[in-house]
């Protein structure tokens, strides 16, 4: 089954808003089985989006459009398709007590032009949106199938999990079940090195990696119409993988690391405290970021300066300057002596050179020191990293939540 | 003059790579006066390429593509235009020696293939690529200009600076002069509000607002062929727009607040502080994220719990139990008792309701309160923000950048 996406909005050809709906239509779709061919971009123009239309009717099987369903008279997707398929538009009434019923819940004033949202071409599917007004649509004709979708992520994205996967897995009688692994402290090519026989050996399940930022994203396919035997195709590979990597897997498709790790605390009512120096604050405030870490998170401190990490933290001058702050030892004195303040189960430290300036040829450039310490046991990791400042700062923040991840679950 | 973009690459309609090239030329070329009418994605196949660029030579006047032009196999951009165009492909010297020179440089190995990359349709203009080994290439035939650049924007985007730029202005005899200011601590809706005359009355000069992630990019563009006349046109303009939102300006299209904001520190030799509670260490994070910041923040502490207000920073328990964490008395206390361990010239403090959790009747989530303390006067800030979250955390950290920011250019 061959595809296409076409984006409608005059806001992505001005470069207002950057196109992030073909990234997710893409992974999605391809995880489908849907071959995509094309993504198209076009503005708010009824003469240049049925022309669009048109060239994609000829060349695809299933063409998905995201855009243009909005009130205002800019928004034309609907009405060209509607005439370009000669199916008139016609008033849906559910869909218009929804949109009443939005507009009263949400206190906001409803316009005469948001009835414009409930019009729908004769004979068409409509797709109920959880988070906006406009319905998505699903046109079948001449054996090409339309979903119209609205342009806004948040409202497109959760309807095309809950609506539009069902409906194409159904349509095509294809059955493709997908498992998904986020893998973390292992590069794309070492990890296909490692799971080289099973991608190369790929026909029934499939396994595709995605390079994420930091992390790598593992999706393993089986293509089966019933459940339980994708399951039982899909199970003893997900063994193989876990076999191989396990240790490097840390979640599933939704999950970040500082949501799966700041849950592992906070479920496990671990508290943690954290003296951060190259970092600058990024891990505490990734763990931060997570609703509910107020539980368990005692402090962080960014003793970016010498005089902050004797000063707050109370490290050494002596270790200091016969150590330098870029040295196991001080990733030491930070968790023993933040341990002293906070008394929390797990304190951990950071400190290295993120650059460009303060290196020497015994500390390069991406030099990091992680220290990790639990029931008076301190561990220590050394890293040399690459990348700008910015990079060696996230990178090593990657690494520290890892550290962390691995050491609570070693110890529930 | 009309123009689309056409991005070349399977990855792109995979999902693999997000497609910021087109956003980024979108904004370009807008401002350079030119109309784009389509973005196309289409992958690594010579017939399926082949169609979208006769398609595009019969409807635009430049068509810039992206991709495809890498030494391997998949790479057929420049084949399939040098075919279309009936232009040959030929060996351009200079590009094969600066190759080589190229992998010398960098000691990694050139392989065979690499020279392809040298290879050039008849005739084109050959644009030296100084990030990479891939020369751009600009082929003018039958009024129409093919630009093609290399995918990775790193590339990219420096070739399009450098030399594309100054090579439509030059064919096109325009001469599209833009100024850039980003705005902070204003929203778009309002801003238009504030500068509606201008933006109604636009000729040329002309203004665009691009929305940006809790700021706002402005853009002031004048056309005159001569630049002193473009100049002289901008000029007022500016003056009317710093009269109206000149606080609210912090700097131009490459400034980030952070960078505008650190910088300022490390100019002025300002020492810096922070306690931090409902942002975790964000606003530390943004600061110590550019280059030199160590030489004056001393430190930041995510002082998120009580015990942490009490006894990493020394906030009275009193306070905190009949005022609670989130008032202006905390916030007071937490800069006055950081100054005692810190003596910076500044210190900031940040307390709040980020949600989900936690609000009561008369704090809500979103009740943010940011103290400043300067030579033992203190400013206390209170905002109610709306969002989940991460959205009040990160609007938060951008008030208080802000705050400081102002703050600096008061006292220096």
């Amino acid at each position: 089954m061959n595809g296409e996406i076409i984006c409608i909005g005059t806001e992505l050809l001005l470069g207002d808003t950057l196109n992030s709906n073909s990234q997710y239509l893409s992974q999605e779709l391809s995880a489908l089985g849907i071959n995509l061919f094309y993504h198209t971009v076009v503005g708010d123009n009824t003469d240049r989006l049925k022309k669009t239309i048109s060239l994609a009717a000829k060349r695809s099987d299933i063409i998905i459009t995201t855009g243009g369903l909005g009130p205002t008279q800019d928004d034309l997707t609907k009405e060209t398709i509607a005439e370009f398929l000669d199916m008139p538009l016609e008033l849906h009434k559910p869909s218009l007590k929804y949109i009443e019923t939005f507009f009263k819940n949400t206190k906001r004033k409803m316009t005469t032009n948001n009835i414009k949202q409930a019009y729908i071409p004769t004979g068409s599917i409509v797709v109920h949106n959880d988070n906006g007004t406009a319905p998505g649509i699903i046109v079948e004709k001449n054996n090409i199938i339309f979903i119209l979708l609205p342009g806004p992520p948040k409202e497109m994205v959760p309807m095309f999990e809950k609506s539009i996967i069902p409906y194409i897995l159904k349509k095509e009688q294809i059955n493709f079940h997908s498992r998904y692994y986020k893998v973390v402290g292992i590069g794309e090519s070492s990890l296909e090195d490692k799971l080289l026989d099973i991608v190369d050996n790929q026909t029934n399940p499939t396994l595709a990696t995605y390079a994420g930022y930091n992390e790598v994203l593992l999706r393993l396919t089986a293509n089966s119409k019933d459940e339980n035997i994708a399951n039982e195709i899909l199970q003893p590979y997900e063994d193989l993988i876990y076999n191989r990597i396990g240790e490097n897997i840390y979640g599933g498709k939704q999950d970040t690391l500082e949501k799966v790790t700041a849950n592992f605390l906070i479920n496990n009512n671990i508290t943690f405290s954290i003296a951060e120096s190259c970092t600058g604050g990024l891990i505490a405030s990734r763990l931060t970021s997570i609703p509910k870490i107020s539980n368990v998170f005692h402090s962080g401190i960014v003793c970016y300066s010498n005089n902050a990490k004797e000063n707050i933290i109370g490290v050494s001058p002596n270790t200091l300057k016969s150590k330098g702050a870029v040295s196991p030892e001080v990733a030491e004195e930070l968790c023993r002596n933040l341990y002293d303040k906070t008394q929390t189960d797990l304190v951990m430290s950071v400190t290295g050179i993120a650059g460009p300036d303060g290196a020497t040829d015994e500390k390069p450039i991406g030099l990091i020191y992680i220290g990790l310490l639990y029931k008076g046991d301190i561990e220590i990791s050394k890293y040399y990293l690459t990348g700008n400042r910015v990079k060696i700062q996230e990178r090593t923040s990657q690494l520290a939540l890892n550290i962390l991840r691995k050491k609570i679950i070693s110890i529930i």
